[in-house]
């Protein structure tokens, strides 16, 4: 069977192999990119972190500056570093704002004219590009899977995990966009994205925490005090601490609150090896 | 004593925390942009490793892509990140090619007009950076000094110390041009910058160890093996090897082959923390 993807690059690293992968998605409707890392591993099955990247990324920020493969090499775990939006499709305003359109997927699928086209990054992350990956690279564990992300990346890890618990062993967040329908960036996104507001709790992760009625959780989050987001008012990790308080998951949710860390790569890069190991636990790998 | 470096941003990252900062520079008569990662220790005082980038990069690269600061807060080793060149001369051609001229100053103070009126990076680097920085950080320790490298800059880390063997501890490099007097990269620059192909033979790190007269030495240099700069003839670490042996050195210079590593950071991220242990030795911390 021909691979959907095309291999545009195979970078050693940390002993094990970064694919630069490109491939044509349906779901999105253009030609997207992605990182994979494969580790140096004897195992016959591979688990698998997805990181979900921010605002303004691609699948190059987390593969190049979150040190996620150092220690996902050390725990034999594979790393998919998907794109943040769809690329291209030049719906009028698609480019004109950073927090919106190319690179601010928001993880979901869009239902509002015209982003309802092809802006289905919830389809894509969830459904199409897992379904591609693990036919194109059967040693990856499709049983085996978890989900990390950073700020918007961070509300997609959380946001995904808690609407299909079935797909994913764990989720973890740095900096997440916790609580999007109470935030600028989110309210901004959802509004533009999804036709009705009644449509905005199906996709916030606080609000999909109120409601889940799954096993129990154990989601780790991790937030920079000094992160100018927080700050702001992006990020509202506490109403999701007191979401989990209100249906009695409080001890389901760890928040690590890193002093004096801002929202940067130099913030993930200095706690990488805390979500790779949450999930590495989660994984059967730790 | 106000300090000469303007510090535009303060950003913790491994507990520690990388200074972004600018100066105005004597010996380059032009602005100099610089990252310094300043290890949480309570160490009276800080031994350093310069890392010097190569063609193309600033400080930058090394600070956000090269792991070294993981590494080096481990150690409580400081890291200094400066530039590649002076900025914004304007001489004619300075802008013209990726490999002379801007980001590409090659360690070697100039002779050849213009380039002799401001490209003095052996000075800045060896002498004018150095001593503003223990005059405004007094915490570092201008005592316990090593130099590690990528690619120019491993040429940089190479050519400097066996230069100036009273100024630093050790030198190790990533994937060296180990030989620019035999290599295009090389060539182009010191028939740029030199005046008079007599001066070429005072930067080759590989003629400046057939004619060093020191003490033993310990260089450690990695490169890997689908580096394709090394397969073009522009690294020649073969022929740096070959110096030692000529001059019964062989012992003091160990090269580690990296199998399948490239050019990139991602082989660079791989190995930095061969590079740091190699001067956390030299440095007494390890």
């Amino acid at each position: 069977m021909s691979s959907p993807f095309t291999v545009n690059g195979t970078v050693k690293t940390f002993g094990g192999s970064l694919l630069k992968l490109s491939h044509e998605s349906t779901a999105l409707g253009c030609k997207m990119a992605l990182n994979v890392f494969l580790p140096a591993t004897s195992a016959s099955k591979i688990p698998v972190l997805f990181h979900l990247a921010g605002l303004t990324c691609t699948g190059d920020n987390g593969a190049e500056k979150g040190f996620f493969n150092h220690w996902a090499a050390k725990y034999g775990i594979a790393m998919v570093y998907p794109d943040t939006s769809p690329r291209g499709s030049n719906h009028p305003g698609e480019h004109d704002s950073w927090d919106f359109g190319s690179a601010a997927g928001f993880y979901i699928d869009a239902t509002a004219e015209p982003w309802s086209s092809n802006y289905k990054m919830e389809t894509y992350v969830t459904e199409e590009l897992p379904t591609l990956l693990y036919q194109a690279y059967p040693a990856l564990d499709s049983s085996r899977v978890s989900l990390t992300g950073h700020s918007m990346g961070g509300h997609g890890a959380l946001s995904l995990f808690l609407k299909h618990p079935d797909l994913y062993k764990s989720a973890s967040a740095f900096a997440p966009i916790a609580n999007p329908i109470n935030c600028p960036w989110g309210q901004k996104a959802f509004s533009g994205y999804l036709k009705s507001k009644e449509e905005w709790v199906k996709h916030d992760s606080t609000e999909l925490l109120k409601s889940y009625k799954g096993d129990p959780l154990d989601i780790f989050i991790t937030v920079g005090t000094a992160d100018q987001f927080l700050l702001d008012g992006q990020l509202l990790v506490d109403n999701f601490v007191a979401a989990a308080k209100e249906v009695g998951r409080e001890g389901e949710v760890v928040v690590k609150k890193c002093e004096g860390y801002d929202h940067s790569y130099y913030y993930v890069s200095s706690f990488s090896q805390d979500h790779v190991e949450h999930a590495a636990k989660h994984l059967g790998v730790l």
